[in-house]
């Protein structure tokens, strides 16, 4: 084993915009109703302008505030291990390497974003920030988030979730945030949700809503959103960032990056630094892999379409690939990867050629993990075990070939709050859940044309 | 906030072993038939020959094998963290400091002894290990270790805790240990117990009797104990010789050294590196402190005189602070902290004065641990919490007398899987538990004179 550690001093002093290295620019989002492009005056009612100017920025690098860096020290530079017993156990000459977002307290990537959003919702005043969980990764992370920064929370928790995992929630409320079984009757989108149907089970996209309503609707509070849109997209760029020091330290550049995609932000953070090579350096060879579950295979069955960024239909549309916002992908653990869309930057990057995706079953995904948990010792959560799936069976490759190729691949968190999934898998109860065909066509053929 | 990292070359390539600085030797175990004094011969049935040599051993300093310090290379050395923030929230002139192993894979210190015991194991042939582990620490760390040198592990797990932590039990089974709920039908004393009680709910006490039973009748087969004994507490000597080259990294060095205590092998670990500055050094005045709940407050109420060290009365007689085997401590949410001994060294240098403890209630600990949380961030287990409560309390004693001394304490571990503890606390669920001067006076008076 080996960790390639930074010194706090060397956390990086600025984001990286990839919006500056496009060769041809972003579709911009779309007001759904007028279909013309969205400006930062649309936006202001729910972010603060600090976020809505790295929204639509094109400078190529973005200061990160030294209040930030300060909390980021607390976990940041995370390290970058060797995973030697691993590649010993596939025999393979190529070498391994992760980037271990779960040393962070929240144990996962989100706060890299949220920590950066609290803090430009604290300096523009706002006195208390709304938004959704699933699972509650990162419900919790921005519960950490705001605590710090003397800001309210509240977090509506999709009810399955709050039921099904408590111990989400009670991390949340250790740091301080307010969490609801959501739909709630404190908002008029959940009290007519509920009147419909009172023992629905909660959804992301009916959280969003009622997360979006409170924002929308008191005068001291705003949303905060954590993937998907090009401002958390920028602040995780740390990850990639930090990557690319800790290889040159060793000398060494990768053949082949890897990151699992729900919305895409870790990914996108961790290769976004990678990518800027290969459009503008001299790496034009370098393989950076997405990994999707099979059962919500956006990237790989999807159409590069606008779309709606929630399930209900509140949001301005954006160009992305996408299964249709009515699309409900089946009940797997990866909760974390469980999105009909993408990061639009991802998704044209994917589009324009620079990256490709792969997609996998449950059940080889818990087999790559546990022969992850059983040589590196970590326990990964079950996104994040997309990851270590892809890296695999491109380290087996390496052996068929006899290629001593350097994969490294994101490891965006741990699954202390996961181990039900891995029960199920051992006692064989996962299911290899896909989508037919059919079913996703017709979910994208619900959308208008734009 | 400032974490003092050290470089992964800058792991201890030796341990401490504060048996050569005593200055009279410690008392030794005896057979508690014979009241003779206990040789490595009869400990061979269920220990390997390398660890019985350290249970003994005066040497000063004891190479750690290099197999060992790769696998503590996964997280080692760990972490010491400034809590600024913490400091701030106390507007305290001290600086406190604690040094964090939470970063383990299992999340504790566990490991730094269970890695060890794996190593020799191994290397003398033996196949199994069985182990006893209450609220899992110490199960899942052996899983851990077992699984990386490649000795099969089977865990006699207190049944309430079996049934109530399911996680931590799927923990050890993804590290490939065999886990049983205790008592089992396993064993000759499982059967009995359960013919006697069918209903029963185990104890730690039946777990260590089911472990070495299965011990010492399978010739393939040791015992292994996370705590207490003289080689456990050797290898946690790791922690506190990475406290002292980061100390000496920033030109510091503590006033006041604090950790909680169960067995002892944590603070143990962390202080007997400063303990030999007392002893040898130049510094007397160090202050030196352990924390217990006053629910199991074996230092602070027990008497220091030979006991079984388990509670059924297998296990040889130790010289130590005792509440007498049969005390049965209430039931707090530390659970690693509800022994009725501790760790003959730690209370001989207790007695012998170089150290000093400190008792608290349950909910006074949980408030410290919530504190800490929000300033610090990181969520830590209820028993590392006692040592938050000692240390928060001299921070505040500080700020009184306007003294600008150093605290570290050892924050031994994380609290993912304590989640329901502090969610009781936050709905004034927890009781402050203690017992009674009689009680504890009763359950001593029942042990044998030696």
């Amino acid at each position: 084993m080996k960790k390639i550690i930074l010194d706090e001093n060397e956390i990086p002093k600025e984001w990286y915009n990839i919006q500056a290295d496009l060769k041809t620019p972003l579709d911009p989002p779309l007001n759904p109703k007028t279909k013309e492009p969205i400006g930062p005056e649309d936006l202001k009612a729910i972010f603060p302008m600090g976020l809505i100017k790295q929204e639509v920025s094109q400078e190529r690098y973005i200061p990160i505030p030294e209040e930030v860096r300060e909390i980021y020290r607390i976990w940041r530079p995370s390290p970058l291990y060797r995973a030697e017993r691993l590649e010993k156990a596939l025999k393979t000459p190529a070498k391994i390497y992760f980037k271990w977002e779960g040393v962070s307290p929240p144990g996962s990537h989100k706060p890299n974003s949220a920590v950066a959003q609290a803090y430009y919702n604290m300096k523009e005043g706002v006195e208390r920030i709304a938004t959704e969980t699933g699972a509650g990764q990162w419900g919790s992370s921005l519960a950490f988030a705001t605590q710090i920064f003397g800001i309210k929370c509240r977090v509506y928790m999709v009810k399955c979730s709050y039921e099904q995992k408590p111990y989400r929630r009670v991390l949340m409320e250790n740091w301080g945030a307010e969490v609801f079984s959501s739909p709630t009757n404190l908002t008029n989108v959940g009290k007519e949700i509920l009147r419909r149907d009172p023992n629905t089970s909660g959804s992301l996209g009916m959280a969003i809503s009622e997360a979006v309503e409170d924002a929308a609707t008191h005068e001291d509070t705003n949303y905060a959103l954590g993937s998907v849109l090009n401002h958390v997209v920028l602040h995780q760029t740390i990850i990639g960032l930090e990557m690319k020091k800790q290889f040159e330290a060793i000398d060494e550049y990768p053949d082949i990056v890897v990151g699992c995609v729900g919305g895409g932000s870790n990914f996108s953070g961790a290769c976004f630094p990678f990518v800027r090579d290969k459009i503008v350096g001299d790496k034009p060879d370098l393989k950076i892999v997405s990994v999707e579950p099979l059962a919500c295979p956006t990237l790989t069955k999807g159409e590069y379409r606008y779309d709606f960024g929630d399930s209900v239909g509140l949001t301005p549309f954006l160009k992305m690939y996408t299964l249709g916002h009515t699309f409900v992908p089946a009940a797997i653990h990866a909760g974390g990867l469980r999105y009909h869309g993408d990061s639009p930057l991802l998704c044209k990057l994917t589009k324009d050629g620079y990256m490709e995706a792969v997609a996998y079953y449950q059940n080889e995904v818990f087999e790559a993990a546990e022969l992850f948990v059983r040589t590196e010792g970590f326990v990964v959560a079950p996104e994040a075990a997309h990851a270590v799936k892809a890296a695999i069976d491109f380290a087996k490759m390496c052996k068929q070939k006899n290629e001593e190729k350097i994969i490294v691949f994101a490891n965006s968190g741990h699954g202390h709050f996961d181990l039900s999934a891995y029960d199920a898998y051992h006692n064989h109860q996962i299911q290899d859940y896909t989508h037919s065909e059919e079913s996703i066509k017709k979910a994208i053929s619900q959308l208008p044309d734009i």
